[in-house]
This record gives structure tokens, C-alpha cells and sequence, in this order.
């Protein structure tokens, strides 16, 4: 984790901080390793601090080499005000309003505070290879899980308990759901953000299934939509289309290419089949410590992928009233190309 | 749900300001009843607005009777700014910096954002009879989980195979985990907020299982300690202190005493038993939508407890390197005392 604050700080100079107070946990997590539900960094060229409550001492001096932990009581951020000089950037998207003004109180003369949120969450969007690992084993276990829910059958199951025996399965491979898992049959399918609820799936139902694991803090997502039992034509004329526009998708992704145009591609896909109004949400989008970060990859994205970075790739149709399909890998951008970790079949599987 | 918006509307005067605008997800919910994601709302004598994105517009109306639905898009609370007048009061415990800045940029003329965290909370205080039924019926799974652990017993298992264990039992029984259960056997039991681990429960141990659920939104929250076998002369010593000091705390819980005065009827039992540098949390807190919420039962309250407020009380004591015993129960104040919401029995428990 050492390198990961020498990154921060080295970043410092172009946000024009002397230092940066980290409060969001996940980026506290991030720089230090401390993964307490309770912490903050601050970090500069010579300052590596974390702090915490007296719960989390000991823990905290054993995850975070290299930084020194402070332990603060109830005056959480101005505990450590005494500690910050020059100016100070902090996150503004993140830290609230009364934290910012309670800290201010306690400023020493001559220290100002400077919104500067998303500096951590630049840093998180290329991973190294411990974190790519990690990705890579979320998402085998998330593969192995959507095996063993389709051992289990699909016709006449609800919803919902296809659903909760997967996020269950999950557990018992020792990770948790990265978000509760979407299973949605039928017309159902045509609700991108649906709840899984109370409907028996059909035969005929293409049943979207999208589901996610988090282990060892990072999270995999994927989605594939089966058939249960055989497929209509509708179902396979629309699956066939997802399918292109997904692997021209995966064959464009690489170092370079912008977020928006990586979502172009697919969306042409989609267009040109007729189904252009049936696509109303992202391509995708970065998965690491959390499962929605960046970079975008969408029609308003500015990002630009690197090496390096996760990403999904998840193009969809949904026919209202009817009919969703959406199919998502989670891909590694590497040199040249892209590394596919998912690896479930694509083709239209038949489910009883 | 109705009425909430009516009460919330009929404080805004004491805090000098014409509307509230509410960002806090659960106060959303605890307002409105929409459960959703991504909410807001603004409430004032005759303001009922309920904001969302396109992918809760629907639930968002089906679930929040009297509440106008607002649905906006990429500029969230920009989207409303045209909508507040006079002084509007928001949540600045909860809204971030920049938040705040990008509505402030959109505000029209003479609107002005005032700091009011804190008023929906106060409201949360005191539950309802749905409430309460709910809450109830919450602890009630909980204890069926703990019969139901201990059925399998507690020897040769691991803190966090029998934490595990309860939280799969909760989800099968159609629950949630409050939170991550708590099992700390032998000198981990002094460790108030220690993580289940790979330590096997062994003969001797006291064992501190701390475990709630959440049913329909609402909390449990409750700690039992067991002996693991028979347990040791000093166990059953400290475990008689917790209980005496539990059941004068549960004998003086009614409304109007104060938060600080009920910690203390429990503080002064372990501190004569010779126990006083033992037992370094707060006896409890407010349990509701959330599993700590207000009031504030500890040294620091200034709180004094009312008629349907729902609160923990949990004394403990932890010998360090030795063992802890806490005792939780949760219970709903009412006219002259309080009822327990906890089922279990508490005395002292022998488990193989």
C-alpha cells in the first residue's frame, strides 16, 4: 500500500494542496489498508497519517504499514487539526457540510481547506497486479455461483428465490454480493433495475440474471440472460443482437479509446438492429473496491481507458412489456487489447 | 406516512426556516415510506415533494401517498431548485460540500440554505404502534436465530462459523443482518467490537454473541453471553455483576429519566462489584430504521427518554485477556416503565 500514497502525494502539486485529508473509507482503505469502519488520512510528501477511534487502534498499526495512526476521541477530525498546514484538499463530494465547518473552527491560522474530491478515486481506476488477482478470483466465484443456480433449474422458481440462494451461495464460498443480485423474468427483464419479486419464471421467460461477488474487498459484476426452456424467435432475433454488439465491444476495448466511443460502438450495434431506443442506460462502467467507480464508459463519459483499468461491458435491450436481454463481461484493459474475466459461456443457453 | 410530513412541517418554525430538504436516505424513507435508492425530499406547510431518478419514478409514486413525485436526471437537487423558496433548512450532518455548492449555484434569488441537521431524527425518536409492532417482530427473529444457534451448539466451532451460521438463518427466515453478528469467545469477549474469527469455541470460554435483525426496515439489536460448558468460578462472578446491573437499569427505564442518569443506575453496580475501568462503552442507544439512531443512553446524553422511544440496554463488563460478559436487551419505553422486546431468558446459559 506504501506506493499508494507516494501516488497521492506526487499528485498534490497539480491540485495546488499541500496536503490531502482522505474521509471517504473506501479510499482510506485504498491508500493505508485499514479496513476499519472508521478512518481518515491525511497525506503529504512527509505526512502519512491515519486516524481512528479506540476501537480500531491496534488494528489500524496492523494493516496500514508505513503510516502513523492517531487515535482521536469525540472530536473525530479535530483531533488532528493541530497536524494540518498550507492548504488542505479535501474531499468536497464526499465530507458534509457540519464536518467541514467543525474542523474549520479548529484550524491553526493559516491553513485552508480546498475542495478537492476524486484525487483517490483517480489513483483506484488503474489496478496493480494484486488488485487485478483479486478482481479475477471475485469473479470466478461469481461464475461458479451462476453454475450451481442453473444446476438448481430456473422453471418455476420465483424471482426472488433465485435470487437470495445465490447472494446465499455467495456467502458460503465466503464472499458477500457485491449488490443484491438482479433476476428478472419475462417483462420483468425489460426493467433494467428491477427487484426481483414474486414471479414464477415461464417457460418462454428470458430470465436476466445479474449478479456480483466481493472478496478480499474487491468486487466482480456480470450479467447473462437465459432462456427457460426453448426461446421464441423475438427472444433470439433480440439476444443475437446484444451478443454482436457486445463483442464489438470487447474487440475495441484497449488503451485509448474514449469511454464514449467504446459505448458507441455496441450503441450501433443496437441501432442498426432497430433497436435504438431499447438501450437507455451506460455500456459500462470501472469495478474495483467498489463495484460502481471509474472510469465511464458511456455516451457522456470523457475518460479515456489505460491499461490496466476494469471495466464492464454491458450492452442491453429491453423491449417494454415484454422482453430485456443484457449481457456483461468484466474486462481488463491491457496493452493492445482487453483481458475478458468472465468466463461463462455467451451463446443462448436453454434452462429448464 | 402521511403524518410524519406533518410534524416534520410543524418544527420548522422553532428552527426559523419555511421548508426542509431532506438527503438522508432513511429519513427518505422514514418521511415518505419510499425505499428506494436515490430520494430526497422537501416538506414545509404545504410542500410535499418527493424526488427520484427514472429508475424509481414508479415505485416511488405507488409507495409515497401525498408526496408529489419530482423525477430528475443528471443535475439531482439543481432539479428542484426552482421549487424552494424563503429559508430552507438542510441536513448538514449529512449533505456534502459540494453538493451543497452546486444547489446554492441554481438557488433562485432571496433563497437561502440554512444548517439544520438533525430534525427528522428527532421525529425518528419516538415509534409509532407499526413501528413497534415491527421492531417487535424484528427481535422476535433474533431470537429464534440465537435458539436456533444454539441448538447446534457452540463447542468446536469457529466465532465465525457460528456468526455466519446465525446471519445465513436471519436471510432464510426472510430477514437481514442489523449488523455483521458479533461472536467473541473467551479473551475476545473483552474486546467490545472484536470480528468473528478462527478461534474454536473451547470448554471454559464465555462466549459474546451480539446479533440483530432487520424485518420490513426496522432493527433488533441484542447480545447474550453463554458459557461454553461449565463455566469457571469468575465467570459466573462477572456474569451475576452484568445481570444485577442490567435488571437495575431495565427497573429504572421509563420516560423522563435521563440518558446519562440510566448508564449510571448500571455504571455504579459494576463499579461497587469492583468492575469500574471494566466497562468502557455507553448502557445503549435508540434502535429503529436504524440499529443506532437516538436517543443517547450513555455518560455523555443530555437526552431524557420519552414514551415510545425504543432503546438497548447493555451493560458489560470486559477483563482484558480474560474474558467479557454483556448482557443486551432491547426495550420500548412506555407510561411508568419500559417493555422488554428481548425473549431470551439471561440466566447464566451452559452450552456444549
Amino acid at each position: 500500500m506504501k506506493g499508494r500514497g507516494d501516488r497521492l502525494a506526487a499528485r498534490l502539486e497539480e491540485r495546488e494542496v499541500d496536503l490531502a485529508l482522505v474521509t471517504d473509507l473506501v479510499n482510506v482503505r485504498y491508500l493505508s489498508g485499514f479496513g476499519g469502519t472508521n478512518g481518515a488520512c491525511v497525506c503529504g510528501p512527509d505526512t502519512r497519517l491515519l486516524l481512528t477511534d479506540f476501537r480500531y487502534t491496534q488494528r489500524a498499526e496492523a494493516e496500514s504499514e508505513g503510516w502513523e495512526v492517531v487515535t482521536v476521541s469525540a472530536d473525530w477530525l479535530g483531533g488532528i487539526a493541530e497536524r494540518l498546514s498550507g492548504r488542505v484538499g479535501f474531499e468536497d463530494d464526499e465530507l458534509s457540510v457540519r464536518a467541514l465547518k467543525r474542523l474549520e473552527e479548529k484550524l491553526p491560522d493559516g491553513v485552508e481547506m480546498v475542495a478537492a474530491g476524486g484525487m483517490a478515486g483517480e489513483l483506484r481506476r488503474v489496478k496493480d497486479a494484486e488488485e487485478l488477482r483479486a478482481i479475477a478470483a471475485a469473479s470466478e466465484l461469481a461464475d461458479d455461483v451462476w453454475r450451481w443456480s442453473l444446476e438448481r433449474g430456473l422453471l418455476g422458481r420465483t424471482e426472488r428465490g433465485v435470487a437470495r440462494a445465490a447472494e446465499a451461495r455467495i456467502r458460503e464460498l465466503d464472499g458477500d454480493p457485491s449488490f443484491p443480485a438482479i433476476v428478472a423474468a419475462g417483462p420483468n427483464g425489460a426493467l433494467p433495475h428491477a427487484e426481483p419479486g414474486d414471479r414464477e419464471i415461464q417457460r418462454g421467460d428470458m430470465v436476466v440474471f445479474d449478479m456480483g461477488a466481493k472478496l478480499d474487498g474487491y468486487c466482480s459484476d456480470g450479467t447473462r440472460t437465459f432462456a427457460a426452456g426453448e426461446p421464441g424467435e423475438r427472444a433470439r432475433e433480440v439476444y443475437a443482437v446484444v451478443l454482436r454488439a457486445q463483442q464489438a465491444a470487447l474487440a475495441a476495448a484497449a488503451p485509448g479509446i474514449g469511454g464514449e466511443e467504446l459505448d458507441t460502438v455496441a450503441r450501433e450495434v443496437i441501432d442498426e438492429a432497430g433497436h435504438g431506443g431499447h438501450f437507455g442506460h451506460g455500456l459500462g462502467h470501472g469495478v474495483g473496491l467498489e463495484v460502481h467507480e471509474g472510469p465511464r464508459v458511456s455516451p457522456r463519459s470523457e475518460d479515456e481507458l489505460a491499461e490496466g483499468e476494469v471495466v464492464t461491458i454491458e450492452p442491453g435491450v429491453y423491449v417494454p412489456g415484454e422482453l430485456g436481454v443484457r449481457i456483461e463481461d468484466l474486462v481488463a484493459i491491457r496493452a493492445g487489447g482487453c483481458d475478458n474475466l468472465s468466463g461463462l459461456p455467451k451463446d443462448l443457453l436453454s434452462v429448464d
